[in-house]
């Protein structure tokens, strides 16, 4: 039974079962797949790139479902992948369609299936949990010591059908339009990075990188009742949309003491909370430096090298809590997701600014690599 | 030294102080007052009503301040003073110059005050605390054992000017308006009451009773992060101020099951906060019927005798929490008041409906009477 | 598949299945069934009392598992079943085999389970939650809406077999004695109606009622930090016995005041924690009389009738916390059981006074009855 | 008036003001003081060492206290400024009479002093802090961002009298024994170390370094409920120290891999709390490797250098909280370590390895420097 593997959480879903015909290397048109085919983009070697193939469409197990993807969108992870990083050439085993953030439809479920059912209109929680270690069993699967991960540890979405376990399906409103619902994913993830370790209301926050994660915990921010949100980025477009997005004070960093500017904005040394979404080095230790006494610093971006830091004066005499985020909690994120889309209390749609043919992936990915862009979005 | 007693929290600071020189009942003016005589509304004998009178301008201690009153706004609390109801019967000393939600001018300060200056524009915390008690002592002023209360227990805000102990000033921007800066007192229950005990982002909340502080509550609900704000209520010109605050449902308790129709709203039992700013028995029975399980059900409102609960069925299956709330946390929660007005995120300006003359003391205690009101201001 | 209905959580998993062939009523000998039989006590009809029966051994379906029980305690949930008082006849559908709480030998288990293996010792956590509602899906298994129990809504394990979802099996080091094994479920509510809601180092705790649960709360709160564990019971051999579980100091609430003790014994109003277990009116107001301001009330012990309170003195004046609770969190709590118990911190062995044959269960029952005894268990 | 500083918060209270009649330094005797003189322990100039002094008992402003020392311990800071090693020196202003953990008889106290009265016996917090800025307005003045530390900043105990601001005294139950009241201060760490950011109760612990706060933390831990502590610690002496103290493994991390050994232990990735005492960069490393997903790792040992770490695999990938700790909290953590004392639930009496007389400090400085020894107690 294929989809025990998932039980187990030891092994990769699809291993060795993904059984790549590539037939043709497939330009800009998917108009001559046969019935059991689909186009999607693939990592076929341990090389930058990716190419768009022709592949069978996914098989699933009993407790699986296959997805009809409406749309997708392109997470930072992705761009990894495609440039192959240390981190890809390290975690990702080729051939691979990667993709993890998507929306769809449920065209067909296993028959132990009971959470959708055929017809749904689903996105995806891309961690698969193993459900069995003591992270999972205490309600704490974003903890999950055996997380495997859609388009990363198995096949994607970066294609016409994606087949998901059931217990991963999040389902959606017929009214919430597919560019919002592909992206609730990192919505999630901006959402738990903004609400974990205290709560907001009426506190100043300190948000360092505004990539579309960040853009979007800008607005997360302010819903949640900061009183002022500033941010910190290099990339002046970037700037421009946080203040879009509601931002309040604007820094750059390479012209300016981001810790000085955040006190004198806020009349000394006031910054309640500061979400690290850059990964970034001096970010962080500015980061720090900006940090009331007793204050929380959330960690989401990933720094690429180890980071030095100077805990005496950042942390411990501080008192400060820093709080690593990773994934979203299941399903609890997810809910306060929904919530905030569904009663209208959250527009995220300004974070979304491109949307591509599945086709036109390499045009999509030198977006990316470009930084001037959003959430850019890709169709089947 | 008079002050002294605020330490000690165990005696009433102005007790047996307060030389009543009720030369004469004023009636509409205040022009001729002497230098060191001032207007005041004070209950003279244990009845009904209240008078205008002259009284003598408070004399103050070393760590006292003497305020110069701008506005004063009128709370429920200074209604049954007025109404002289068992409460205030078993509470109150005559003579007692009542009221204590103000902001003024300090214009003068003892020698040992520290924390507000001359010329300075306070508001305050009322409830003086004795620094001392075990939960004075743990961070927890709230509750203090041996609180004494501006205008119940000592003389209060309805004059000309009001001394006051000067850790219990609160410093205001000159640039907020008089009528809000008077009622961040009673905006700071709201705040307390809605924020306590669990974070509001994405969630359904139920307010049952929209006098003045459930009106605040409504908007404080929302910049919270609440997806839905139900209100339960059942005067309808309140209602239609609560819609006006930010309410998304109203329901008429006298016309609807109010558990019903909160569930049908949200399509399930999915109140996740009740907030009972009623004091009401069958408000509050309602609100354990609506609340989910697992839910925070919050009791603000005073019910004026015992109430009669299945405990089992409400609180005990439910796994609900349930939170007390009195009076605002010292200083925490005036700093999000502040923080939240002074940012903008908050406006309870519409909450503000009548400003009087504090000569016309008797028709504003009239309108409050009716209820067809929100805050109403005196002026002196 | 009959262990769907598990999934739907809407119905009862065994109903209409239970074939009673009810051949005998046997008296004091399990020694001549064949080999489909098994011996149980169940309560045949809407009736006082219960009867030792031949029943078949139950058929498991593909995610359940069969356990030869061998040894299993009677909750005060069972007493309320035998004496069928007005709880029981609103809820039991007779026939059934009653009883929850037990230890035992996994012997079968359904095709698709994973969880635990043949050969394994198990207890069960009795609430099978239905994985689907909002509670579940936010990681809050125990306030799960469709909840079904374990020998209240389904056939228990007053016998010699017993077949329970496996999701539900809790695996027992072999090294666990039977009789406290069989008593972790019971011994989970104490763990979590202590920890809920507040720590307790240093904090001092007065509980309230010392039947079973009540006695392994006093040893619970002792290793949870407490400086001072107060009991208020009425039984003067319970007290004796909550002594010997760690009480530092014991009230009999029949000849003194309940709330005056406990301040005399603190030196002033310093009750940080009061947890109820006895479900007692006058018991539950004591304690609120007690309670310091700002401290936790815990409630968990089911009063038979409405009760009527204080709320403005109780609760909202003092601003205290109510904390309902009901099951244990799956599976948070059952870890710290077995870590309390596995590392030898805990010592709960005391509290099992009495074991008696299955056969024997009519003695039991009246010794639960007099209230004479802590937990009894019962041997197949 | 004197005091005022302290208010403040910005300067040193007694600055310029110790006016240092070194006549003498005085060589094992204490006897031929004249009676406004004492002996003291200062740092007459900037370079390593002490000397005994004979100087002017303290004159107290109207809200501090004189106390007459019965005891003081050597904290690890008062050996940094013995040895005057870079923070010192960038720290202390000479001449400094330093030391600040003590207890003592009140037997003076300024006219405006209402917390303690002579007579009674007190130690002190050692942070006097300033009351005004956010964190002290906000409860957490344990965060004061004005803090001025006793025998840091002002004048300190190692002397037969100390002036301490009466605010900052904590009186002692007389039953206290002198050798464990003037170790409260250091205690108060270890609880606050070990009690914030989660509880403890069946959880696993494992403590970096075992000096002496560490190895009342060891205690602590224990009293809170913790299933397992595991102790790695370099120094054999202080390994056997931690396991009286109730450590359960011991890890030498000079011999073993800690975070390998840990889990051997567990039988996992198990560790739910990591508490560095040490500040070594090895340690904080091998704590990151040994803590579970979604635990705690507390940091109160501090670096003498920055620290390098890989935050994405130490913090972010694993969801950890990362806590803080300087201080303590005032006075919430100091009731904790009194009810815990004067319940005779936690006994920290083995930490307590030597007493010397006062004169004798170089001796008792020497053996600090050695690490050969616990909490060592000088007498005036």
């Amino acid at each position: 039974m294929p989809d025990e593997h998932w039980r187990m959480g030891k092994t990769c879903r699809h291993k060795g079962k993904f059984s790549m015909l590539v037939q043709m290397v497939l330009v800009m048109s998917g108009s001559f797949f046969m019935a059991e085919k689909m186009k999607a983009i693939a990592k076929l070697k341990p090389a930058p790139g990716a190419q768009l193939i022709e592949a069978e469409i996914p098989t699933i197990g009993p407790r699986e479902i296959l997805v009809k993807v409406r749309a997708t969108s392109i997470c930072g992870t992705d761009l990894h992948i495609y440039n192959w990083d240390p981190w890809a050439a390290g975690r990702i085993k080729t051939p691979m369609i990667f993709g993890h953030e998507f929306t769809g439809d449920v065209v067909e479920a296993g028959e132990d299936v009971k959470e959708v059912a055929v017809g749904e209109i689903v996105s995806a929680e891309t961690h698969v949990i193993c459900d069995t270690c003591y992270s999972c069993r205490i309600g704490e699967g974003h903890h999950c010591q055996n997380c495997q991960i859609l388009g990363v540890d198995f096949q994607g979405c970066f294609a016409d059908y994606v087949a998901i376990p059931a217990k991963n399906a999040w389902p959606n409103s017929p009214e919430l339009p597919d560019e919002i619902a592909c992206i609730q994913e990192p919505l999630g993830n901006a959402v738990f990075a903004v609400t974990e370790g205290s709560e907001l209301v009426g506190k100043n926050v300190l948000i360092l990188g505004v990539g579309p994660v960040g853009e979007m915990a800008v607005a997360v921010a302010k819903v949640c009742g900061a009183a002022r949100v500033i941010v910190s980025e290099p990339n002046a477009g970037r700037r421009e949309k946080a203040k879009a997005m509601g931002a309040d004070f604007l820094i750059d960093p390479l012209n300016e003491s981001v810790a000085e500017r955040a006190m004198e904005i806020l009349g000394g040394p006031l910054v309640d909370v500061v979400i690290d979404m850059s990964g970034n080095e001096k970010a962080i230790r500015d980061g720090f430096l900006a940090l009331r006494n007793g204050g929380r610093f959330t960690m989401f971006g990933l720094p690429s090298n180890e980071v030095t830091l100077d805990l005496a004066d950042s942390i411990i005499f501080k008192g400060a809590k820093v709080v690593g985020i990773s994934g979203r909690k299941i399903w609890q994120t997810w809910y306060t997701v929904r919530e905030l889309l569904d009663s209208g209390r959250l527009d995220v749609s300004p974070v979304v600014t491109h949307t591509f043919a599945l086709e036109q992936f390499a045009e999509a990915f030198e977006l990316m690599r470009s930084g001037s862009c959003g959430k850019v979005i890709l169709k089947p």
